[in-house]
């Protein structure tokens, strides 16, 4: 028979078994903080309507989608966990309880061109908010106050949360008159990280800014300082705009929480220079970074939007929320070593039965079991190839049991990493092995 | 702005969010159980080489199949979970240690027509152990021992494993000349329980078979008694094929050892005329039922087979597996009443802050969540808001601080199930909450 290769398209992670243990490892914790925060699991469907999912789309987005018919049907795969989110909660408004806590952890799918840390399917992992007219901003300082509480357990070494809102550079550029060039000036200004000063300098000239105002630019954007103190420098600009002036108290309330909330500000600041890509956003915006490990850029990001689901809805639907990029950040964590498979197997315990008595073996697999232990049992009669095997497995303890073994009415317990063996009972094992 | 209408496809599941805290209570149930048992995790992409998904396919599944280009590729949705598990063995059978045991619970895509109960987006929750030349029968008795410890804990009333032996059947009609028309003879057979005895047999006389030996197939297929009474008929038959014979000696050896691991027959028994669809069993296969819900069908089916891979590969890979159809089964359950939502809330306490006292609030909401309690708050100065939002959340607590709490250094624990209230202090509110 002709073969087919094996082969998984590139772009599309598939894991060893003990990388997977670790990753979903991983995606545990983000999960069960999210829940821990009260929020509820949502599963949306991979394949939606293309006119659902493109309603807002467009530009580079829109190139990316995998898009298809399938009999009449426009499909397209999500890109994004947003915009099943809107449609989600636009069609349910009416059964829904405000404010309407979701987190959803899934793949999206987008045709990038593959290359090293770049996927075209992956994982987010969101938690959003929604408020249905209004939603208080004590839910922007919830959302550090989330990642947080992840971050500090994975336990990949320091990292910061930044933190901005758009109305205070969107107010800014309104009293400097360049409202008509806001999108570009702010899409400079994000990049300062990547281009830095001088070139975020020539292209505001670009834009024929004044110099003056260009002074200006780099002034505010290099104020610096712990958290309260660039909210008060930038108090002390005097600005006389109301969206500026806005932003800035919109700011001040989100700090304050996140002190209460007793965080440390060596896990947070202000960046004024974060505007995030998407032109959504509307207050609070956040980034992410591994102090160590800058090159990876932002690993959880997100913000505030007044309108979740303008395009299904005329309900307004504040929300605020941020999500972690799970696949890339696994993989890039994974090459620079940051996470180490200390966990080495999934299986606590391996059985190896030397004799023909399956109830007995069954008995001591039924107890470790009930103590919560994972028991893999290895059918052979070939002692090598069984002890081989928990070797192979990494596992920590085999529980080796012959017909000697069960007229004794014992097992005998090898730890394997240190070689060690003893005979336990079926009423001391459980507290042989820890 | 013209509004586009936000649906969802017919035939994908989308759940309220108290439904989907009760759907991820199932699957981690399944998940966890899996798991108990030593398998490794395993997510394969949603997306593969068409190619490679269709090596085996045909016939009503190739048509069922989402397929489509992007650029130059031909790709597809998974409609299945095995197809990618043999890829993912045929193509890392170097570095994966055998016996090869993985789960793997996923969402696959069939374009079937939609209707009530069936799905075009649902969930396989799947459980291989691959081996590699070789894989011992106990294997086979462990597929049932897993399943009847998912099914007891989930608790949807008394439940039937059905095994039988795809041997015993082919070396039976093999015993009968009947060889050529094997496979016809089993998809009528298959059909017993759905059509009926006597259309088995009118259907079977279309084949043009000898009144004797159809007798004689009724007569077999009807044998019945406990599992080992059925084994003892078999062997009765005195049936001069090797190929009988070894099928009656493997489900012997499975039955004995689900005996051996302290199955109560009650959960399971043979039944000779289960076959099972697919072409790819060759020896033990299984379908359970819910013995209150015969018209579910089979919920929970699979088998041994002897090549995993053999459109991939020239190695001989023998497996044993068995899947569980989830979105059909809980969509189903949910329908009947059998699945109550008992869980009411995946949230364990509101925190209803009537102070501007974040610090004393999150004091409180660390305590119960460092017990392991999820912890929702809500942020609204509006206290009736506050607790009718609490209310339609079904918690079983709310804990009301305001700034007479704050003075006296405790906190309001509202019982919402009876309406009573009582003061609790930082140090004894675990032991109120239970």
């Amino acid at each position: 028979m002709k073969k087919v290769e094996p082969k998984t398209l590139s772009g599309f992670m598939e894991l060893m078994p003990k990388d997977q243990v670790l990753f979903n490892h991983v995606k545990h914790i983000i999960e069960s903080t999210y829940e821990s925060y009260g929020f509820y699991p949502l599963d949306t469907p991979v394949v939606e309507d293309a006119n659902v999912l493109l309603a807002k789309a467009g530009g580079e987005t829109e190139k990316q989608i995998y898009a298809f018919k399938k009999g009449d049907n426009d499909l397209a795969l999500r890109f994004d966990l947003t915009v099943p989110l809107a449609k989600y909660v636009a069609a349910r408004s009416n059964d829904l309880i405000f404010p309407f806590k979701r987190y959803q952890i899934g793949k999206v799918y987008r045709g990038e061109r593959p290359q090293k840390g770049r996927f075209r399917e992956f994982y987010q992992c969101d938690i959003d908010v929604i408020g249905n007219e209004t939603l208080s901003l004590k839910y922007d300082a919830e959302m550090p106050r989330i990642i947080y509480d992840i971050f500090k357990t994975l336990d990949f070494g320091p990292f910061t949360i930044y933190l901005n809102n758009r109305k205070i550079l969107s107010g800014y550029f309104e009293y400097l008159n360049l409202t008509d060039k806001i999108s570009d000036i702010l899409r400079i200004i994000d990049k300062l990280d990547k281009i830095g000063e001088e070139n975020v300098i020539l292209t505001l000239k670009d834009l024929s800014i004044d110099e003056d105002k260009i002074k200006g630019i780099i002034k505010f954007i290099n104020i610096n300082g712990k958290p309260l103190e660039i909210i008060k420098s930038l108090k002390e600009l005097n600005i006389d705009n109301e969206l500026f002036n806005l932003g800035v108290s919109e700011l001040e309330e989100v700090i304050k929480a996140l002190y209460a909330f007793g965080l440390d500000d060596n896990y947070f600041a202000i960046n004024l220079t974060i505007a995030r890509g998407l032109d959504y956003y509307t207050g609070t915006v956040y980034e992410t970074k591994l102090n160590e490990y800058p090159s990876l850029g932002s690993i959880c990001s997100g913000g505030r939007y007044d309108n979740l689901a303008e395009y299904y809805t005329d309900q307004k639907l504040p929300g605020v929320g941020i999500s972690i990029g799970l696949t890339r950040l696994f993989d890039q964590l994974l090459d620079a070593g940051i996470i180490k498979n200390n966990l080495k197997s999934s299986i606590d315990v391996i059985i190896l039965p030397m004799t023909d008595n399956l109830a007995y073996i069954n008995k001591y697999a039924e107890c470790l079991r009930s103590m919560a232990y994972n028991v893999d049992t290895i059918y052979t009669n070939k002692f090598k190839q069984a002890i081989k095997y928990a070797s192979r497995q990494e596992v920590k303890y085999a529980l080796i049991i012959g017909d000697d073994e069960v007229s004794k009415n014992v097992a005998m317990l090898k730890n394997m990493e240190t070689g060690d063996q003893e005979e336990v009972t079926i009423d001391n094992i459980c507290q042989k092995i820890k």
